[in-house]
């Protein structure tokens, strides 16, 4: 029991907070997305709390920020293969909602 | 995929933040639970925050607080419906957890 409470809050002090799982969402249903993209679909976050959710999601591995040397430069963030195994928590969650509704 | 974005959203804004999951968690593996023993099982929680958390989940229908008119009262604290179904999100997130130790 210890190991899977830890399991659970190791989840969300990595995840936890209203915008880092909103935004991997985002980037996993487009592949790759550019900042303004990912501004537009995920509702209601501001410019300045994106680009620190951004910051802190690719310090801990879960995207990947691509800047491509074209002018004006073109940066394009991805999922990393830890992200991407999120794709379960997506879908119970998903699931979740739905049951919620009824 | 507006409404996928929505359904993620609305999770993390009821359940966002490095507690509640935790919290759910905990009473999920033991039916029903006193405080004191989910302040114990939900490492570094204050008893402040945990009293805080525990309002907000009962507002949200996330959990459930009965009170037993015994001398000392007992208080315990049990999931909804609501809260069960979060079943699979948990085991969604261990799997990821043992996914991301490999």
């Amino acid at each position: 029991m210890k190991n899977d409470k830890c399991t659970v809050l190791n989840f969300t002090e990595q995840l936890g907070g209203k915008w880092k799982l909103p935004i991997i969402n985002a980037i996993r249903k487009n592949e790759t997305l550019r900042f303004g993209k990912i501004h537009q679909i995920v509702d209601g976050i501001s410019r300045k709390v994106l680009t620190e959710q951004l910051k802190a999601l690719e310090y801990d591995g879960l995207i990947i920020r691509r800047q491509y040397e074209e002018i004006p430069p073109r940066v394009e963030y991805s999922l990393t293969n830890k992200s991407r195994g999120l794709c379960e928590v997506f879908q119970a969650i998903d699931k979740w909602s739905r049951i919620e509704d009824k």
